[in-house]
């Protein structure tokens, strides 16, 4: 690196500031990463993770590994605080400052639980490892105390899993969770049998998976219902609280809810002072830059960039790449003199899973169901993990648990919290005598 | 399950409990295994999860998956808080009792800080899968600010490390954590260098690895030597604080000292209301069982059982497994109506590794050293993990492992403490260009 090359700041290593990165990576340029976090993250497979079918390092990968190649990247463990436009300044966490001649502010987004934030204690969303392994903690922990509960009521509370918000993440997760409650228990607990559990898929609207045609929506909720999921439709949540979910207007008792329901873009507008659309995210001109700014682009689930029907494009990986990958080259192209384009995004298609071996994937005039769809779904998320290695440990994983129903990751990690109080202290081996209907058949 | 049949309760699912249970599934008996986790860990790799190579699902089985086919066993998440002899009754913490007619308590130990409790907050010991997260957070974290650090002692304080016991934990965490800092800082950091880091082993005594044979100590000495680590013998540890241990009355700076120098037992014998040796062991009779009641055994890390020397018998899994097993047996012969014999402990020989390719084993008469022992140990630990799916996952790891440095691990979850305070904001930038003699040669 020497003192006189431009130099790229990049906030955020997920798909968007990866994306950047490698298109950056041998450039005449010094590259800066900043991440709040060391590893860079593969989204789509968390819910795995939360269901533990896989390990936290299975979809993981350590930032500086990833860029270890990259020799004019440095990366930063840092949280951004601020962006001094004036300056060219980001403000860090740290109490540290960092110049740069380019910004790329690829930052993400959080769930939104739509300004009811007290929600969040008792149905926590899905977007970091910690998330992944705080769901995994409450669904196992639900099964165990179900396991020693005798009242017919807690245990039927404990054994229910409302899942909230019908979109990809909502539909996989009911698929797995229905999958391990029913399948797991049957060998590995005593007292409770599959037919106990109960999984709730629930969303205010008319179908699920509003992003793709209705056919599919049909056929995701054809398979889901197969797998034992419940599915509520036009069915707003109107409260959460650490023993129900009010489901328009009923009480549904459960200690596991899980929000799948809805996200808020980080404070990249803030930072920018600029103008955010609903979701919080920052409003960008079709060349991802920002008005009177062009050596700033915000990318990703952070920006609101309209799509050719004139509405935005979705929060999805491929959204991010193709935008970080465009950024990158409209920085080269202006360092060389080179006039920029605008940003035209390729759609290849939405997937989604169902369970362990159906999906739904709508390629635009062809749609594949089943399990096909599946097996594309496993193809293409094991192909684009980050890293041989992961690629590597993630498929043979899927693969293992695919033969064996087998889930290897459920351990239960942190603090276990106090037992759900109980009226009076209770003869367990008593109860374990007086109820052999319960017992599984052998 | 029927409710005539002979009731035993095993507390504690490590090495003992689980081999006590296996020898009593399928027996005219009804278990119930107790454990405040929901998973067995093998402790032997956990050092591997500390410094990134592992991942906690490769080291640790749901105990409800071990014990699913064994339908005479039920699995009870929950922790003890007493034993009532007279009325034959366990306490549990969640408020619940239960009766036993014959107990088994196998609930290990806990590190010990020789009464000097305020040091575990600095100086973290390794004993369950969050303690090695904390750990692994710890190490990675320091490497995460060095990066940033100008201040040469500040950085220096970072990229020093601190490992307070020479017992095969404390030779197998120094090793494996030269390793880390000194091989990966090499691809992945920009302003570190590996010469930068210092792993320092500190023991109070004469020589590493006590249990071992002089020579072994001396070769495990070369060894790990030869790693870069720096050991320190008849050098007490007097004082740990945030920002420093003092060795023998000297403050070394460092912001990662690890604990693997004490352990103490679990309660089990102010549960059972008798003696406990030095180590809060419970002093139990040649047959395993208390004095006054044979119905109730404790065994591993928790009992002061005396070997044939007279010694008491050493905190490892072949002792908890083999005694374990002996009180199972005990329990069914007298049920039969026979007589009980004395435990007899079968010693195979003594392990350690260091690094990546070598390790020191004691069979008695045959010393083996070097990379045949490391071959050795590699595959006595992967064959002795429990259940094959991880027993597959970990050969696989720990091949990858060796043939590729990696650390596919190496994620650092849960909060991110406030970084080390600086006195002033500071250019970054600046300070990547000012220092280019920093820099890893390419």
């Amino acid at each position: 690196m020497t003192g006189t090359r431009p130099h790229i700041v990049i906030v955020g290593a997920g798909f968007g500031g990866l994306a950047a990165t490698k298109a950056l990576a041998g450039a005449a340029v010094d590259v800066t990463l900043i991440d709040q976090r060391n590893h860079h993250l593969f989204q789509p497979l968390l819910y795995q993770v939360a269901t533990a079918a896989l390990s936290p390092a299975d979809i993981a990968g350590p930032i500086r590994a990833i860029v270890a190649n990259m020799p004019n990247v440095r990366v930063l463990l840092d949280e951004v605080t601020g962006v001094d436009k004036a300056d060219k300044q980001v403000a860090l966490g740290s109490g540290r400052t960092i110049a740069y001649d380019w910004l790329i502010i690829a930052t993400g987004a959080r769930h939104s639980y739509f300004g009811r934030d007290e929600w969040a204690r008792h149905a926590p969303g899905l977007k970091t490892i910690d998330d992944a392994t705080a769901v995994r903690r409450k669904i196992l922990l639900a099964l165990e105390r179900a396991e020693t509960e005798t009242d017919p009521d807690r245990r039927k509370a404990l054994l229910t899993f409302v899942i909230i918000g019908g979109g990809p993440t909502g539909v996989e997760m009911a698929g797995a969770i229905a999958e391990l409650a029913h399948q797991s228990v049957s060998r590995d607990f005593r007292s409770i049998t599959p037919h106990c559990s109960r999984v709730i898929l629930v969303d205010a609207g008319p179908r699920l998976l509003t992003a793709f045609p209705e056919t599919l929506s049909a056929s995701a909720r054809r398979a889901i219902e197969h797998l034992g999921v419940e599915v509520r439709l036009n069915a707003p949540v109107t409260n959460v609280a650490h023993d129900h979910v009010e489901i328009a207007g009923v009480a549904v008792p459960t200690h596991t809810a899980i929000w799948a329901a809805g996200v808020r873009a980080s404070p990249a507008a803030e930072w920018l002072g600029i103008g955010a659309d609903g979701a919080g995210r920052a409003v960008i001109g079709p060349d991802l830059t920002v008005a009177g700014c062009e050596n700033i682009f915000v990318i990703g689930d952070a920006a609101a960039c309209k799509g050719p029907d004139g509405r935005p494009l979705p929060g999805i990986a491929p959204v991010a790449k193709q935008q970080g990958k465009h950024a990158a080259q409209m920085i080269v192209a202006a360092i060389a003199g080179r006039t920029a384009k605008p940003f035209q995004y390729r759609h290849f298609g939405n997937l989604a899973t169902i369970g362990r071996s159906r999906a739904v994937i709508d390629f635009g005039r062809v749609h594949v169901t089943g399990f096909l769809a599946w097996v594309l779904w496993s193809a293409a998320h094991v192909f684009f993990l980050v890293g041989f290695r992961n690629r590597f440990a993630v498929g043979l994983s899927l693969l293992w648990n695919y033969l064996t129903f087998a889930r290897h990751a459920r351990i239960i990690t942190g603090e276990i919290p106090a037992a759900i109080p109980t009226e009076t202290p209770r003869e367990v081996r008593a109860e374990i005598r007086i109820t052999p209907s319960l017992q599984p058949a052998r």
